[in-house]
């Protein structure tokens, strides 16, 4: 008996390993905006957000070659191509926000802004969220809701109700931006009596894990000014909105329209090549390196420097944020133009995209659609409450003619159900 | 006035980012077992294990730079190429180990052991040595003695004497292995009473990071049957130790002689790549996959896969194990035969060596000598309680030719002092 790759990968990562799809597919080549199986079958990848620029862009492997046949150490000793990374990182960031510690993974970046904020204000307590997922340290997993931590969460966390697009909190969308403000404010009065204090909220200001809510501009702020007013800090996680994935802004939060104390980012920053950053202002990295010490082997190195700064270079040079927010528009008026039944809401933050269905067994619907997409050649996911929101979150050179060949693929799928 | 690249660091890094030596080099080039600086003066590297089987590597270069240009995805779809990794790391490795969850540092390795340990026992109870680093994710650095944390250490953490070579616990070398384990006993027990319980100790089998013990086979069987009887579990650090570099075994534990359950890898292991894993026995990996959902994005994509697989290859194919023995016993007698008044001690395990001062001021005198060395052309460092202990510690290709010039100047820097 021939052992199968599900198999395989049981016997050698052990139970419980997250794949997609019912029959995982087994990818073998990317290229742009496609993907190929190893029996050659082709996928347009409406998915991943971390083969930002195309997958294996060659300016961006192009630059890991040469400096990986050059030098790989470390920022113990000086190098220019980290601080060169830095410095226009930091350029496309307003609110004072002007340095970096570079790691290797989103969930390392905000395991170090949850320490920022507890250097900055002395306290430990932490909201985040109920519906949400910003990593996987030990720390980190404590703010994720997709399984409870062994022995209970920590008390010093609280989870408060995410925002939602079909059922908003407070029962309206009017209300919504202040109803989800009052229970941060609820929320930072319990940790208050409880002796942690409120030292941050940890936000993805699109929401996308709470399943994209895509919020208008000004929605966060009754919530930042409950923040600030308990003298706690706006952990903004960029990992999935940042480097022009929104379109109108570079950064999330710069569409959003507020100002956050930190921002991490990770995938998208070198197309796939393992790096991150928790980037804030002087007066809060002043505040950390004062109270913990800190250093990351591979974090900031020079091959993932070039890296970071050639998948800049195409963002720049190939105007993707611009293309994302042409595309976005484009897409939006072919998602709107679906027809079916249980389409009860349409929405995007830039190239990221949330098709909600409604009624009973959505969530089930949704996953049968997805199954059908990939068997179509599509690659996408479902995420939000029950899983009943179709998730599309393509590569940026994704353009009109490919969101023509999903939008039709979508059509024909939801006709069949 | 021109801005250093020290204040440009300070200015895009914030204070206190550590880095090497009074004058910090600026290295732009390497190649084996050298590096060149900015301005093309040449060093010898005995210091940095991360670049493995040598600086730029071109078999490791090319796997990268062919995987880079093929695909780059994550383990949510099937591929190959980490799991004829994974099958061929854990085939290096006894004692039942033969599952992994690759991550993308020594830290995130780290995190994940500690979990694993508490999902077995049902205990948070953690105890390492009081001179050491196991990595920097807000619940490993409670591990690390460099900097006690802001608020305090956390309760569930004992930290118990490091052995020492100069200074043994209970006054002889012959006492050492049964004090260290008495302690260990009396940590537990304290644990125990205060209602964590025990769920395991975390240690480098040489002690590289508490001075290089470098102990004898056998040194650990004491502490290892106190944690057993505990019930607890052995989480081996084998960031250091591991691929080979002990020269007598492939990890460490292996030549120190004993069965740990959760084995963890880093830096080394492709050469600078940003990987590292958790390695564990099936019961273990079923008990983590349990209790905790975890995911990793970067950890396993095939680019790091292929460069773990070529590092794996060059280590084997040049013999790297079988040099480093080679090169450690020559440079160990070299090393015993220089000539100063204030050396003390002299021990390698492997192609990692320490050379131990004594005296008043011992650490400041091999502050300067390190520096004299960098001077001449030699990177290496200082480790050990007040940092008294030269070490040495470079990349694998390193040869008696290597280890000649070392020793040379070294015994030119020491007769100036």
């Amino acid at each position: 008996m021939t052992e199968t790759v599900a198999e395989r990968r049981a016997r050698l990562m052990g139970p419980n390993v997250p794949t997609f799809y019912r029959s995982p597919v087994h990818i073998q080549r990317g290229d742009g905006v496609w993907l190929w199986d190893k029996d050659g079958k082709r996928y347009l990848d409406c998915y991943n957000n971390v083969a930002h620029v195309g997958h294996c862009h060659p300016r961006v492997v192009q630059a890991i070659c040469a400096q990986a046949a050059t030098l790989n150490t470390h920022t113990r000793y000086h190098h220019d191509l980290v601080l060169d990374y830095i410095e226009r990182l930091t350029a496309t960031l307003d609110h004072g926000i002007s340095q970096a510690i570079m790691v290797c993974t989103g969930s390392e970046a905000n395991d170090l802004a949850l320490r920022m904020a507890q250097a900055v204000t002395g306290k430990t307590g932490i909201i985040a969220t109920d519906n949400t997922y910003h990593g996987n340290t030990a720390a980190v997993s404590q703010l994720s809701t997709r399984r409870p931590p062994i022995g209970g969460r920590a008390p010093n966390v609280r989870l408060v109700p995410a925002p939602e697009a079909l059922h908003p909190l407070g029962g309206s969308r009017a209300a919504q931006a202040q109803t989800f403000a009052d229970n941060v404010a609820r929320a930072i009065a319990e940790l208050q009596a409880e002796g942690f204090g409120f030292s941050a909220i940890m936000l993805c200001p699109v929401f996308a894990n709470e399943g994209l809510l895509a919020p208008e501009p000004g929605f966060l702020g009754p919530t930042v000014a409950v923040v600030r007013k308990a003298g706690g800090l706006i952990l903004c996680d960029e990992v999935q909105p940042g480097f022009g994935r929104v379109g109108s802004h570079f950064w999330g939060h710069d569409a959003l329209g507020f100002a956050p104390d930190v921002v991490t980012v990770g995938k998208p920053m070198a197309n796939g090549h393992p790096v991150a950053a928790c980037l804030a202002r002087p007066d809060v990295m002043a505040a950390f390196r004062d109270a913990f010490g800190y250093f990351n082997t591979f974090g900031g190195n020079p091959v993932s420097a070039a890296a970071c700064l050639a998948t800049l270079d195409v963002i720049e040079e190939e105007g993707l944020q611009a293309r994302a927010a042409q595309t976005s528009a484009y897409l939006m008026e072919r998602l709107r133009a679906l027809r079916h039944g249980r389409i009860a809401d349409v929405r995007a933050a830039g190239l990221f995209f949330g098709v909600e269905f409604a009624g009973d067994g959505a969530g089930e619907f949704v996953a049968d659609l997805v199954e059908d997409m990939v068997a179509a050649g599509f690659l996408l996911n479902r995420i939000g409450r029950n899983g009943a929101t179709l998730k599309m979150r393509p590569p940026m050179p994704f353009g009109p003619e490919h969101a023509d060949l999903l939008a039709d693929a979508l059509q024909q799928a939801l006709d069949k159900r």
